[in-house]
């Protein structure tokens, strides 16, 4: 979306309120394609309920692909994936590294810290002078809201959004609605792939934690609301972000026992004390006491609810020790969905012809893989 | 061996008298066989006697492929090994990841300074996450003995120790008996392919230096003896570890100059100052005098005597400036054995189906590269 | 050259006024060949003239080969390249990597921040065991002058320079010739393949800035004089080295707007403020004002000029915010065409057998290439 991404230029930090409008003005257009130039995946408001849906059906084809005995393809044979993180992280640059190598593409890792941005060198005069080496796709990390964005007006190359400061991280938001998808449809003995969206219909998620100072919190309840699921923000009122009331959320609540009866997903957030939440909360012991899930508030659940959490865990802190082991925690399926629908979004971006739907392009692709490629 | 990686949990410090009897028991083992899920490279004592045999055995077909025009084969594609190196190192790292490549392994690096486990992810939940996005080894290096280990146990993925600790480097001491077997075998005139282990029968090794502090000792002596070589330890009181006299050597010496003569293999360890042997010695030179091989030193060691050192050296320390070069020196083709060992524990692990033999496999495997693969 | 490169040992410097006079015995030595053992790209002067018109024919191939949907061919295939980079460094080190893995080769990172150097190991030690790993060349960026050389002379491995100290950078330069020949090619009208390197008589060229500091500077005097080019040196006098009247140039200038109209290429260095360069200028802001180009100088260059920059850009120090993107400017198709450079003196010393042209070898491959390899 034209007018999203201009929103995004910038410092600006789009806020989840006014990137849906520009969501549901989006749900018309094919999902990541774009007339003019480079496809990218910034934001989800960007894909729209449509859009989503279809990096799920494409993941459920990678899921696959990742359970054989040898699991890749050649899908992206003589791409380069350049992965730029200035922030560091270790599970997301892994996992697209991880989805880069099975589609066979290369992958240039660049590293922020040994790099011609410490001589001082722009961050827009390094982008332009990898994109200029001939690479296909930067999977940009930046404490910087809207970064990724700026990446993609300077270059003609897709640019993948691997989180950028408090706006937005928009792979994990649908790694997290395909492991939900999944796991509702093996409950209902379907396949997934018969399975649409309509299990996000009417589904309440809890999103319990530090949302003001999350990206992963805005991706999600753009996602969630997109896909007709009831959201709750839980949190104490320091945590909310300033402008909570525009948000496409069905609720506020600074109680988590009270909702957990009501919750068929309890999505934690990591208590991001390394970004200065400190000033924000009397102590750490006070909030993991109000707001830590632990096993006896796991077992308050509604019937057959979720525990979810995007990971790296603080134990003791948001999750009790013993709760990611509890059946009810898929919070190890959402890291092994990360590859498969990043491939997902790769594939989608890279190796498919900008005229041909990803669907199409993978039911072409799909026998060539069969028959011994890779 | 359950019993003996049992020992090794936690920070428990495996002493290699006690490791020799599990070592004795598990000689009728399939080397590196288990039947409870993955399979691990962990100690030494692991494999006992026929294991290491069979591991010299595939290492010799890799040797071969190394001497190729194109030293690859395709025996590893699709197959992910990730580097977890939480101790820094240079070769055994390069080393590694040489070996991968070369069998067409996807190699992934964890950046341990740049990772989750500075965010204050525990080690566990760092393990967890990158095996769940489908990676089949670990190359695991720590500080702490044990560490190896306890990642065997939290994942079903292959495990490799890649140096723990004061505890074990295993791959060292396996391409420490690869290097002199195959010296030996030239030295005879005979194809080390058609030499079984029987030259280290009553080969005499002195092990020279900061025994007390070096996981490659504790391997080596492991090896060797198991080997039925007969290995004097020599070294300051200082540096000789706790319990000495339950390790299954020969001898133990303060005089070095005494043990030359009697040697056949004279194998100098690095005086690791990093790790704070400060306090166990007078003075750097005054352990170079005593206890440095410098060239005089090595014409007095027995006829035919080889040299080793693990490196990195010390120059002027352990081993005098001139004496790497000398052509008792076998230290560069310890290194350059070191990728065709791990090639081969690699394949062990990863290669071979649970219910064949490795060398069945890999004769089975030998067409397919010969002809083209790769 | 051996007289040349026993004049590189050490720390010693070697300067182009003396190097040039090697570079003309070097003429008729087939490029990059050496009878003894394996061949190297230290220096610009090991090539002369005819070296450097065959490393850009070369290139031609690989600037083709990078504009293919899938823009790898499988020359290096099985190949080890080694990135030792002592010194930091972003473009180059991508650069290599992205040439190396476009040729099909396996590249291994040598991280010197977390190596065993830092344990105190000689740099030769640390060379000469990843040699004995078996790779097949190092790219070796260091902060002393003549580690390259010295690299070369320690191990039978290729080693190309990428940068070492004040001295050289000679893959740079190539890179600028083959980007000043296929822009005058296309101004001609002509395919560049039919140009030979007779574009450069005659070429007025200033070289702007900190030639003192500069392995660019030295390394590209060095190529443009031997290709026939009239090289002007501006710089205040600090900037200039100490026997600049032994370098192979036109002439030596201390005012910028006056060499401006008779300039067909402006080369701008980049002011190395990290080397130290403080001492010797009274204030940045007094510099950029007398020698950094901007929009009103760039349009009393002569016409048809070009502007050439190596990277990484101060902008709004030696160079004007404004002047990357004006037309006149070639900054970015220097960092394109750095990686096909890189391609073919990768492949010159690594994919061709000693007693054939790479040009021979070349042609061998294309065939190959085009019908399906990769």
């Amino acid at each position: 979306m034209t007018a999203h991404q201009e929103a995004l230029t910038g410092e600006h930090r789009g806020e989840p309120g006014t990137d849906t409008a520009s969501a549901a003005a989006s749900a018309t257009t094919p999902a990541t394609a774009r007339a003019d130039g480079a496809r990218h995946l910034l934001s989800v408001s960007d894909l729209g309920a449509e859009g989503i849906e279809e990096v799920l059906r494409v993941s459920d084809a990678f899921v696959e692909v990742s359970k054989r005995v040898i699991p890749k393809v050649p899908a992206l044979r003589g791409k380069t994936v350049v992965t730029l993180f200035v922030e560091e992280s270790t599970r997301t640059k892994l996992s697209f590294e991880t989805a880069a190598k099975r589609l066979s593409a290369d992958v240039l890792s660049f590293n922020a810290t040994s790099s011609s941005l410490k001589k001082g060198e722009s961050l827009r005069d390094t982008v332009e002078t990898i994109a200029a080496m001939g690479v296909d796709a930067f999977v940009v990390r930046h404490s910087a809201a809207g970064a990724p964005a700026a990446v993609a007006r300077w270059v003609d190359t897709c640019v993948l959004n691997a989180g950028d400061g408090w706006h937005e991280h928009p792979t994990q938001a649908l790694l997290d609605c395909c492991t939900i998808r999944q796991v509702l449809a093996e409950r209902d003995g379907r396949m997934v792939a018969e399975t649409g969206v309509e299990c996000f219909k009417g589904l309440r998620v809890a999103i319990v934690g530090d949302i003001r100072h999350s990206r992963v919190a805005r991706s999600n309840v753009l996602a969630f609301s997109a896909l007709g699921a009831q959201v709750t923000l839980v949190a104490p009122g320091t945590l909310l972000p300033p402008a909570v009331e525009a948000w496409p959320v069905a609720g506020v609540s600074h109680d988590l026992d009270e909702v957990l009866p009501e919750t068929d997903v309890c999505y934690l957030l990591r208590l991001q004390a390394e970004r200065g939440v400190g000033g924000f909360l009397p102590s750490v012991r006070e909030y993991a006491a109000a707001y830590g899930l632990n096993a006896r508030r796991a077992a308050a659940l509604a019937d057959g609810a979720l525990v979810m959490h995007p990971g790296p865990m603080n134990r003791g802190v948001e999750i009790a020790d013993e709760v990611p082991d509890l059946p009810l925690s898929v919070i190890l399926r959402q890291v092994a969905n990360g590859v498969a629908v990043r491939m997902a979004v790769l594939f989608m971006l890279l190796g498919t012809p900008r005229d041909e739907s990803p669907a199409g392009a993978l039911a072409g692709l799909e026998d060539a893989w069969e028959t011994g490629g890779g």
